[in-house]
């Protein structure tokens, strides 16, 4: 092993750093902060560890983890992009390809291909793993939200059709958690979080 | 599965939330604020999965990203304890045992004891796993205290003696590190960051 490996291994740590300045439009279940992408990383990754039962059959825990841990690093360059805003969701791609491109590329090629992998399965959602990670990174904002009396839902005006479309993943990528998925929709909408249509 | 198996999961999972709030000594490396725990747990979960070849031989990733992922819930209740004020320590392990009873409790039996014994495992050190988990968490706060001109070192007068016992635990821990350490602290020393004794 060189000194330069390591090295490089250390710049990608440092850069990871940066993740916990990235600032999400969601608030914390206390309300008192948005929270950050690092903080949330380690949120869906913990939710993996518990609810992993609830996914497709066949589901590889580890793979599911690493994908989590790094599937929002893009963000350090690209930042967070608001899901339901369309002007923003443009070029959303673009720019998380390019910022992709960049940091992986600090670490030793092997490395780097192997999370640039586990980003871009997490991004085309191509696998069980992948399929999971996605529903618990849309489920997660549902549970901060429904805390916040609406939160986000609330402030940007979002409907309830615009909601069941983003929980859509969750259908197949968690087929467990789909019941308690449609129970909370139905509470929010109860609970006046939510509108039946957009503003 | 029962509901109430499901309900005790999204109980956890809405405690986790509160890690966030727990703020640590060390400052992010840009020195814009203290770093909070839950996004310290998923830069430890990271390193984990870049570093894992400088651990002893035989290491279980998944084991050790379950083990890093859940080491420091127990602040929730407990809160940080900085780890270079000797009086702070005093009552730290009967306070986070106490607060791991209760915070585990919440959990389904199975995971409840999968996830205690993790905990246990880590506080222990008592496996390869917990050995290299550790030496992350000593190796962390290391590299933003240097990011940050000296940052908790120089803000408590902490002297070279007491930083190197505390890094004391890579040396076993993640053998493959340890040179880089001795490197880190010599450097820390060079610019004035550390001095040979407590103020």
């Amino acid at each position: 092993m060189t000194d330069s490996r390591l090295d490089r291994q250390l710049a990608f740590v440092r850069e990871l750093d940066r993740l916990k300045a990235v600032l999400r439009r969601t608030r914390l279940m206390d309300g008192s902060r948005m929270e950050n992408s690092a903080e949330h990383s380690w949120h869906l990754a913990s939710m993996a560890l518990l609810l992993h039962e609830h996914a497709a059959p066949g589901l590889d825990l580890l793979r599911t983890l690493r994908m989590l841990l790094v599937h929002d690093v893009v963000e350090i360059e690209a930042g967070d992009t608001f899901c339901y805003d369309p002007a923003a969701l443009e070029g959303k791609d673009e720019r998380e390809r390019l910022a992709a491109e960049r940091i992986f590329a600090l670490l030793p090629g092997d490395q780097a291909r192997e999370l640039r992998d586990a980003w871009d399965e997490f991004e085309a959602g191509s696998s069980v793993e992948a399929r999971f990670a996605v529903a618990l990174d849309r489920l997660q904002p549902l549970l901060l939200n429904l805390a916040n009396q609406g939160g986000t839902w609330v402030e940007h005006g979002v409907g309830v059709p615009e909601v069941r479309a983003r929980m859509e993943p969750i259908r197949g990528g968690a087929p467990g958690l789909w019941p308690l998925v449609e129970r909370l929709l139905r509470d929010a909408v109860e609970l006046g979080y939510l509108t039946s249509a957009r503003n």
